[in-house]
């Protein structure tokens, strides 16, 4: 696949919310960077800097942090249509307290923060865009807040599955179950009861 | 304090991060309604549509949910500079699944989220400056996520009083624990233990 065609699937998605203003495509391929990844690929360490953000058109990767006492716990997976980087730390402008992996794998579209806020500078409909993918991310990580607190595991699992059936396929058990704030002791359990 | 004044304060506030564009103040003053809230006012009830969001002046409100088994869980607190809303239920057109109510007495500017939608479209620089405190949200979304997944009880209660110390002062013992995710219970042990 050439750089340009897989800017194509960037710009049909970004076609559904707002009317491509012209010249958009040709900048957008400008800044591109089209990248096969493999599963295991890591493109983001904690304690690097966050300079870029990665939008998905085929396969998985998640990023997670890990605690002091060495325990991963997954933040996000992103699979076709999403992007992914350490945004916290991006827009705190501080070092990534992320790792961000390849978990099946993955062709991605690969971009600089920099160069994609002068895209948003030149194109204003983009950052109206922008402000709509803020606002859904926005409502995702509520969500999650509120299922955390409100539901019991099994609630969670059942929500998770039901919400990211593609994600479901993709992760091993131990990445979910770290998404869900569980072992992967109990999410096995869990699963074998519901069969 | 008249509207205008109130306005006033709103404004001052914005011009920390852009230019005022000309003819704003006027506009915000022509959606904005000044109100002096009493602890115990509920603004929003879960079920209602979510048609306004609140800037604080002064003073403190939480949201919360109220789950299956009649559990409170608090989600978000806001005081002087914040702004309070079902986000989640209005980004995503539903009805409210949040109560919110003001925990000490508070004066606030509440505007119809459809007045503010206008008001984005007339000044596209709000709309930037709009955007960035979606990324503020954002940052303060995940790094709620991030605590409650790496960070014990001790730790999350230390780090909330650091983060929000003039929350820490108007919120109650439960209010507190139900957004830590800890029983009101646990909290006053762990405080106990830090005296």
């Amino acid at each position: 696949m050439t750089d340009s065609s897989i800017v194509e699937n960037l710009v049909h998605w970004i076609s559904k919310s707002i009317e491509i203003p012209v010249g958009l495509e040709d900048a957008l391929l400008s800044i591109s960077v089209s990248k096969q990844l493999k599963k295991g690929d890591l493109i983001l360490k904690s304690g690097e800097m966050v300079k870029k953000t990665y939008f998905i058109i085929d396969g998985c990767l998640r990023s997670y942090l890990t605690d002091q006492a060495g325990k991963e716990h997954t933040i996000q997976f992103a699979t076709e249509n999403w992007w992914i980087s350490d945004f916290r730390a991006y827009f705190s402008k501080k070092a990534a307290s992320l790792n961000i992996e390849c978990i099946a794998n993955a062709h991605v579209i690969e971009m600089n923060w920099s160069d994609l806020d002068w895209i948003y500078k030149r194109f204003p409909t983009i950052e109206t865009f922008q402000k709509g993918n803020l606002e859904k991310h926005l409502i995702s990580l509520n969500t999650r807040i509120q299922s955390q607190l409100e539901l019991g595991a099994e609630e969670r699992y059942l929500k998770f599955i039901l919400d990211y059936p593609k994600i479901a396929e993709y992760a091993q058990n131990k990445h979910i179950a770290s998404y869900l704030g569980i072992s992967p002791q109990s999410l096995s359990r869990l699963k074998s009861n519901l069969e």
